[in-house]
């Protein structure tokens, strides 16, 4: 029984929904030794997130960003919290609707990816530095 | 100290919110020897997500699947990923709003699920094959 | 490797977006035993969701409750599940929406969140009870 957890920085990104299934892969070369497990991943901030979609074409990606500012506006009449920016309540709306952390099937030392899918960061502000993720790989090694 | 994995396809579903839970516990027999655990649940497409909630009347799901076919709504101005056909952008949101992973508690060989809940099959293709689950389960074996 | 799962009740709260953090780590002493590992929290009920957000300023919180008000209303004509209350229906798909589940690192016996996260109950009901939470706790214990 394998267990491993590593805390590592993204690249900072631009406000927008950005595929980083080879950066994360980068940091956790351990991955090769499991057999059958999972990976953990798990994002330490409120205006950011995690999510799996498409891999292939980028027009995903913006249009879910595009959605995203659709579903929650920046200046709604309604938010309170205002004082860090107008991009700052709607991140951490868009946290909690698309999610902070993935659990990902490990299957004979590689992610078990559908041939589609990829990890997604999910960047809701305008400026945010590089973000950190705690990555948590359990499961039995290979014989 | 158990692990196991396996990789299964659900029936092929129309368009809409679907309980499933039967079906997927019919491909993990092995679940009953498990005395505390977690099953992991993991859809291999990005235009079909998993879900729990209410196992009991069929119109919570249609309503679910109405609210989200609003909130999500086809041939919106500001898609620009469109040559899949209509409902596949909105597919792809939806997935990310609902998720494609689930982890449930294992309980003395069973799904530790609540009275009223269930697992569910967001289908959000019109037309849209079986879709493909890797299941994999771990936990401490009954003595 | 150790494993735990504990079951406990959340104390009554209204309809409305909470911090309960400490409520929870209370339930769970043992994970101060774990060196490296993963807390598993599953709420075993579909109208009421648990999310990671902003630890600090409570108007966040509000601005969450109000802002779920809008994208799931109460009432809509697209219901069919009405007759448990106007609050029941937009309880359930804000509960998909946001989640039943959450997976949460452990590192040297306390949870790795960030700085500014906290655990959320997000409670969709207007006049809820106490909502009961599986705990599972996993990990290499601290030599």
């Amino acid at each position: 029984m394998f267990w491993d957890q590593v805390s590592f920085q993204l690249r900072p990104q631009p406000r927008g929904v950005h595929l980083i299934t080879r950066e994360v892969l980068a940091h956790i070369p351990q991955l090769n030794q499991i057999n059958v497990g999972l990976l953990h991943l798990f994002i330490q901030h409120t205006s950011a997130s995690l999510a799996i979609n498409e891999n292939a074409d980028p027009t995903v990606r913006s249009d879910v960003r595009r959605h995203l500012d659709i579903l929650v506006p920046e200046n709604a009449p309604h938010y309170q919290h205002t004082y860090e920016g107008p991009d700052d309540m709607p991140a951490h709306i868009k946290s909690i609707l698309t999610g902070t952390e993935l659990t990902i099937p490990i299957k004979n030392g590689a992610l078990a990816l559908g041939t589609w899918q990829g990890i997604y960061l999910c960047e809701h502000r305008n400026a945010a530095g590089g973000r950190r993720v705690i990555a948590t790989l359990q499961g039995n090694l290979k014989s």
